[in-house]
């Protein structure tokens, strides 16, 4: 190569360092959280993130100890007014019913099958198992996840009138995003069924099927008519992974503490507890639904007296400030809700 | 900048660029199976790779989807002449009398306290259960995990005369690394507890807790004197990842089936069939153990009658055979066996 043609491809080598390294101060200066309101919230995510993430602090947490574990419904997606998994068992019941016509006049598939939504929300919880027993276990897993499928892509939410997995929260599509730009391996942890949430989470959430810890069921292993192997769902609990099964599952699971865990419910108490109780530092954020306009409001939010609390106590919140987790508040802390608006 | 200036930092970076390029080059032609003489197994597995990871392949596998599995036992380390975590419980054994010493009078307790070896030999599985249980449940995780440590640490094999941690397969240790270094996850799916193998196996085969499955115990969730949440082992079996129960561990845990699975014994066969039943290039592999001299033979190795076969029936063999899964001679395709010899 002539010198001259050196320096011109010299020159271009250069334009392209310094390019990326212009990209790479962009993008370091970018606000990674831009759906959050600055605050307390935010904060904590960010000092969170450098002091653990940053060679020589005191708190650095090697990368492959980096776990952050996530709770779904209500600090992921939206959980009301019903679990989208619950709507998922009820829409499934006619289906059920085709293939064993004598359930239509048993309790509680009669009941689900009339379609009166005040009967249907008062059917107990023995009579849900009977519907969950029902609609997620007796198949094998691919005709499961098929199924989960199909109705993912055709079901609604009844007031945004979108598909259910476009009812994210984008704040905290951001969290996720930064903590695994960080290093972070992100878990979702969920008292809802694993092989549930596996079909959409690497599509909605980025997260593949292995980080996704679950209420857990059995399965049987088989053979079908040609030799060939499969596995059958089968109506047997092996964790329940809400309260004391969170940690539970999170140990059986991934084996490790996670650094910082998000939840919204008593359901969660145990896995933030869990969380915060390890050496260095430790992120536990609770998110508090108090924005009826945008969302919902049915947390003990500010203002609220302590009887309209409901499933969601006081003492959670009086936990949260004793142990040092962070309360997000929907309507100060985020800035938007769901990606759409 | 000066041109002169330019052009000698023009030829540092070629410099640097050649040696990175070269470097690449070298290592690409490098052979990364090097303990394996060359012959069906190692092709297969080289093959494998190849037609996997080639962009514009017809059996391409997106770098997600890469999972490969691998027993433990006389597949990765040494399993004879019995389990190191059988080893593990009967050392155990004394402290656990000494911390109740009722056990000393009673079976098999008392046994295992005679150091009688015929005798110790001669227990029972229900015995054997019982020694399991005691061993290895009722203490908080973090101190089963500090007495694994510390056993391994001082426990020799009989034979070699070294920790049993020294003992894993060196042809098996690059097959592990040639497949991570081709995007792959490798996960140990063993019949041994998952809790103990997670102790060790990020440091002996590069494998994180989360990617160990194996048989799995219940724990519960509680609080000590301080208020500090803690989980316990349980003398409760979720799942014994054995023959159907390996799938049934591999859909639990991952979620997705295996392109490659790595076995030697009817324990592995479910995984084996689970493996080779998906669609395109999947690859699974059998360890013959036939070299007596190097190590053990105790498999229907070539030459020895059907009935010295014991645990390991010739079937397992035809069924390799038969489905196409490749048989690995010990003695013939492993140049050597273990990385101090």
């Amino acid at each position: 190569m002539k010198p001259i043609a050196l320096i011109a491809q010299f020159a271009r080598m250069v334009a392209f360092y310094a390019m990326l390294a212009l990209g790479g101060q962009a993008f370091a200066q970018a606000d990674p959280l831009p759906s959050w309101n600055d605050g307390a919230a935010k904060q904590s995510i960010v000092n969170f993130v450098q002091v653990t993430t940053t060679q020589g602090s005191p708190q650095f947490v090697p990368p492959d100890e980096r776990i952050a574990t996530f709770d779904q419904d209500g600090t992921l997606w939206v959980e009301h007014p019903m679990y989208s998994q619950v709507m998922y068992c009820l829409d499934r019941v006619p289906a059920v019913v085709k293939a064993k016509p004598e359930l239509a006049q048993v309790e509680p598939f009669k009941t689900v099958l009339s379609g009166d939504r005040a009967a249907i929300a008062k059917l107990t919880m023995p009579d849900l198992m009977k519907i969950l027993a029902a609609t997620l276990t007796g198949m094998p897993v691919e005709q499961f996840q098929a199924e989960v499928k199909a109705w993912l892509a055709a079901a609604t939410d009844p007031r945004w009138k979108r598909p259910y997995t476009e009812l994210t929260y984008q704040p905290m599509q951001e969290v996720l995003k930064y903590l695994r730009d960080n290093g972070y391996k992100t878990y979702i942890v969920t008292g809802g069924g694993q092989d549930f949430v596996r079909v959409y989470a690497e599509q909605v959430y980025g997260i593949p099927p292995e980080q996704v810890v679950g209420t857990m069921g059995g399965t049987k292993y088989g053979y079908d008519k040609d030799g060939k192997p499969f596995l059958t769902k089968e109506p047997k609990l092996l964790l329940n992974d809400n309260n004391g099964g969170k940690p539970q599952g999170i140990h059986l699971m991934i084996g490790r503490r996670p650094h910082a865990a998000f939840g919204n419910s008593p359901g969660d108490q145990q896995m933030l507890e869990y969380t915060k109780a390890g050496d260095g530092a430790r992120l536990a954020m609770l998110v508090l639904h108090d924005d009826a306009t945008r969302e919902y409001a049915y947390g003990p939010a500010q203002g609220l007296p302590a009887t309209k609390v409901g499933a969601f106590p006081q003492t959670l919140y009086d936990q949260a400030q004793k142990q040092g987790w962070t309360v997000i508040s929907m309507k100060n802390d985020w800035k938007r809700i769901f990606a759409f608006e």
